[in-house]
């Protein structure tokens, strides 16, 4: 092997080592640790990409729009970053925006698996796109989303006045509201469906994950333009039951004493309470 | 308002309403059905982009290697698409592929959460990327995924004979395997925990999510070199206890009957089974 800077791996020598893979023959790389691979890639331009404050109700009525192009996820994507793109241009010039765009696949908490909030994949995206600090303003976006009552009021006067992007939408009605009090799409649609009595697949229900999208993608822009302003402060706690459960039941290393678990989701929601 | 292109949305136009907007006049917007905004936007590759079969052992490696670059989302992301940067180039060299990139928020179940697990969504966002066919595709991932047992064989191979990227990881043991019977991250780790007797916080759970990350996008590649040849075939059914839910629950218009959810997890483990 021709002789390479310790911690890179070029193109040309990453592919003769994967033809040795091929022929199950052992890569040896010299080097300090983490081999730092595509080190001469094509200049790209790296995270966070630029961010300048933008208006919270066109992300939520941008949101609505995007549903309508293409679902949940992408549209709260799009929701947050066709804005940006057309303030700034470059680098979001680079990547599809426009629904379908590569966060479509979280529709239905991806493909219809009705794991993570498909507006939360969308927006989380997004904001890891924008800035350094997105752990925790994503963190502080789900806390809010599952203690939040969904469709927010202004997504429903919106709708009903007839004021959303979209002429023709599935339903004007002001949409009962629910809380999910988890990030996950299952809970979220199931519990609004119970509260509303509408079924998960009415075009009412569809309605509301549109309002949902909007809302998402308008508090993460109030959350963004706070970070840009330097005066965004996480407020999130848990709940005194999750802080009552995570006295035992926390990442750690004792798995004998509970230590085998991660995650920030209610856990009452589908494990029984217990003593200790 | 300036006269339109019914359909379109200029941008001029769209700052103009979103400052109405701001003080609460009704947008009046012409045009049948949806509004396609950004019609004039910078021409960008539309998605798929171009895809070529990879090698599915080089995706294991480069899944592994990404982990450790930036965890789980990042790393499945990247031991996808670094390689069809490097084959294929342009539209790949306009996205950041290299961790942290735009999955990044996935780790840890999105920002540590714990829902869907960084591997999946981090897989999922690479494979919309490069075909029409990602809904399909990414059902059959997550399908193998939950009834998968993980660490692989080969993954416990190349970590033990030292043939991954990265010279100095966690742990070269051969690592327990367990099945997760779900796409979320909370249940993976848990049930992996709990087989391996290690805690969430040990470097060998950390080891084990790694080979995982460069598992789940072999896998994710040999579909789509199916994909690519036109030979993938969805083989993914529901179990038969998920099949005996779902003739009630599913996602239909009869709120009363059951029809209020919406899914394919597997529904025992957070919910009691009940006689019809």
């Amino acid at each position: 092997m021709q002789k390479e800077n310790e911690n890179h791996l070029s193109r040309r020598s990453f592919f003769k080592q994967s033809g040795a893979l091929a022929t199950g023959v052992a890569i040896g790389i010299g080097g300090a640790g983490i081999v730092s691979a595509n080190a001469k890639a094509t200049q790209v331009e790296p995270l966070p990409w630029p961010y300048t404050k933008l208006d919270v109700e066109m992300a939520r009525k941008l949101g609505h729009l995007g549903y309508y192009k293409n679902e949940c996820s992408a549209g709260a994507f799009y929701g947050i970053l066709w804005p940006l793109k057309e303030k700034i241009g470059h680098p979001y010039d680079t990547i599809p925006i426009e629904p379908p765009n590569i966060m479509t696949f979280g529709a239905g908490g991806v493909a219809g698996w009705a794991t993570l909030c498909g507006a939360l994949n969308g927006a989380s995206a997004a904001i890891t796109l924008v800035t350094k600090n997105y752990k925790p303003i994503i963190n502080e976006l789900f806390g809010w989303y599952q203690d939040e009552s969904f469709p927010s009021d202004q997504s429903n006067e919106y709708a009903s006045k007839h004021q959303f992007l979209v002429e023709k939408y599935k339903s004007d009605k002001i949409l009962t509201k629910s809380i999910a009090k988890s990030p996950l799409c299952h809970a979220s649609v199931t519990d609004w469906c119970k509260a509303s009595g509408y079924g998960s697949g009415a075009k009412e229900r569809s309605e509301r994950c549109a309002r949902l999208a909007g809302d998402v993608a308008a508090h993460a822009v109030k959350l963004l333009n706070l970070d840009a302003e330097g005066k965004f402060k996480p407020t999130y706690a848990f709940s005194e039951e999750v802080a009552g459960c995570r006295k035992c039941h926390f990442k750690g290393k004792d798995c004998e004493a509970g230590q085998n678990t991660r995650g920030k989701m209610d856990c009452l929601q589908c494990h029984e309470a217990h003593d200790i």
